[in-house]
């Protein structure tokens, strides 16, 4: 618990980069005071099978099961599946492991069984072993897609079978003004308990912004009475992983953690940023802490977690 | 091609007895000569998939995938799928393996398209090479259920689940007064280049008579100018593999080579038996050959596979 008797934090996390944040937050955050709401404006449906990347990269993460080279699926998978879905002509330009095929099966048997994807979720991550909820941003459907130079993409069709190579010229999240926030997480927004929302270090357009998208989110952390605090998914002007920067320079928006900032400046508190950008805090009207925010090892995960949570209380005891 | 100018042979299978005998037949006739009718009274849906046991235990085992050691599923599979099925609290009574997987989610997704289950076998056939034509006994579905003394069961549940324990009273398919058999099946059995149409040693109650069952097949077969030759599954009174022999007793009927025989007499042109039922030849009021009908070796099945068109040509012979 905080010196501020305020022990919840809810994180809003994509995959790979939030993922690392969500596990540092795990190990100094004790067990159920974690929620980790996830995009899922990646999800949709492959060969019949209900898929959700960004909800399993938490998942597998938090449980101890991700890769850690590939930074997704898991670890000691084994790939007969596409190698016998290739030699029977199914479409193989999705990679699903083996032992990741298991999450979707029985996802997608019960999604059809009527169960709810964060009732899923939740039993799932409790057999696994995960003490924090992991919670998809919304139990309705939200799709991103993306109208890029060679028109109008999914977002898997985008982001795997083209590489993201076309030229974004617009993302939209198909879905999300009906869609409605879990109420636990409107619950946990609104928690005296609250110690801090800390925005993950994820993609804004295809991770954070989806999140924000759902019905009564972004009102929802716009009132919360705790910090909110963003870290930057931009080192030294680039991207650690993935198109963050090459779709920022096709919107138009300028490549460097402050313009990521500026996205959601009115949700924000407070920013953390890398220490290779600290000539960027100039630049923002909100306060700003500097920190190593690459997250190599376990402990960059767990030091980064505290250096977020310190800069929340920080800000609550100056806010008191 | 036969000393009667007659090439094509059809077999009756059901799964790893009548797997075996077709295998034989498809090293000893021509290519797509051979057309194996397989049961799909065993095929059920399970974890959302559509399974087809028959089916893939006589495609794989043509193809060369089967598992000889095992007997079902394919060779060189791994396992990983159901344990990390298992560890998210799924149903693990039915084992599928990783590559065996790849099987069911593309013929989900196909069937799920509106694809024919025959069209969709065929396909797999000449993606993995199969030159014998693989048919199910129908596009429509039929189902294999079990009136035990524990109650009605369906078939994967008496089989897999249950062991094949409780006591059969009856065995029903329910489905079969609607099923049509396959046109090009109808079409064979019409053809006067028709050699021989072979009833592989199967369970009679679980994977002969369910084929019999479909509308049309029985009188088809028993219109056809081609002798009909079926092969006995239980060798020296007892069932090779599976529960023939303990269904034969629980439903009042003889456990012998000749009992079997007697269920499709009036269908029957000739009988198989093995050595060392050869006595019940006496019993039977049709054509017996005697062979090695416990078919251990490939060569076994080959040898097999002769004896049977050797006696459907002599029967050809006899009555031209």
């Amino acid at each position: 618990m905080s010196a501020t008797g305020k022990n919840r934090v809810v994180a809003l996390c994509g995959g790979i980069g939030g993922a690392k944040l969500a596990l540092g937050l795990s190990r100094v955050v004790a067990g159920a005071d974690l929620m980790a709401v996830v995009n899922t404006g990646d999800d949709f449906e492959h060969l019949g099978l209900a898929i959700s990347p960004d909800l399993d990269t938490v998942m597998y993460t938090l449980a101890g099961l991700d890769d850690p080279q590939r930074g997704w699926g898991r670890r000691d998978e084994t790939w007969t599946f596409m190698s016998a879905l290739e030699a029977l002509g199914g479409e193989s330009w999705f990679a699903l492991g083996d032992g990741d095929l298991a999450t979707h099966i029985e996802r997608t048997r019960r999604l059809a069984a009527g169960e709810a994807l964060s009732a899923i979720t939740a039993d799932f991550c409790r057999r696994l072993g995960v003490a924090a909820r992991v919670l998809p941003m919304t139990d309705d459907i939200v799709r991103t897609h993306l109208r890029t130079a060679d028109g109008w993409l999914d977002f898997q069709d985008y982001f795997v079978r083209h590489r993201c190579a076309p030229q974004v010229l617009e993302v939209i999240y198909d879905g999300d003004a009906a869609a409605r926030a879990h109420p636990d997480v409107l619950a946990a927004l609104g928690d005296p308990r609250l110690r801090a929302v800390v925005i993950c270090p994820s993609n804004p357009f295809l991770s954070i912004e989806p999140i924000l998208a759902v019905g009564g989110l972004r009102e929802a952390i716009a009132r919360t009475a705790a910090p909110v605090i963003a870290v930057s998914p931009i080192i030294g002007g680039r991207a650690v992983k993935g198109p963050t920067a090459k779709m920022m320079s096709e919107l138009g928006v300028e490549v460097s953690a402050a313009a990521v900032a500026r996205r959601y400046q009115d949700l924000l508190d407070a920013y953390v940023l890398d220490h290779a950008d600290a000539a960027e805090a100039a630049k923002l009207a909100i306060p700003v802490t500097v920190a190593d925010t690459l997250m190599t090892t376990l402990a960059d995960r767990e030091n980064l977690a505290r250096h977020v949570l310190a800069s929340a209380d920080a800000l609550a005891k100056a806010t008191a």
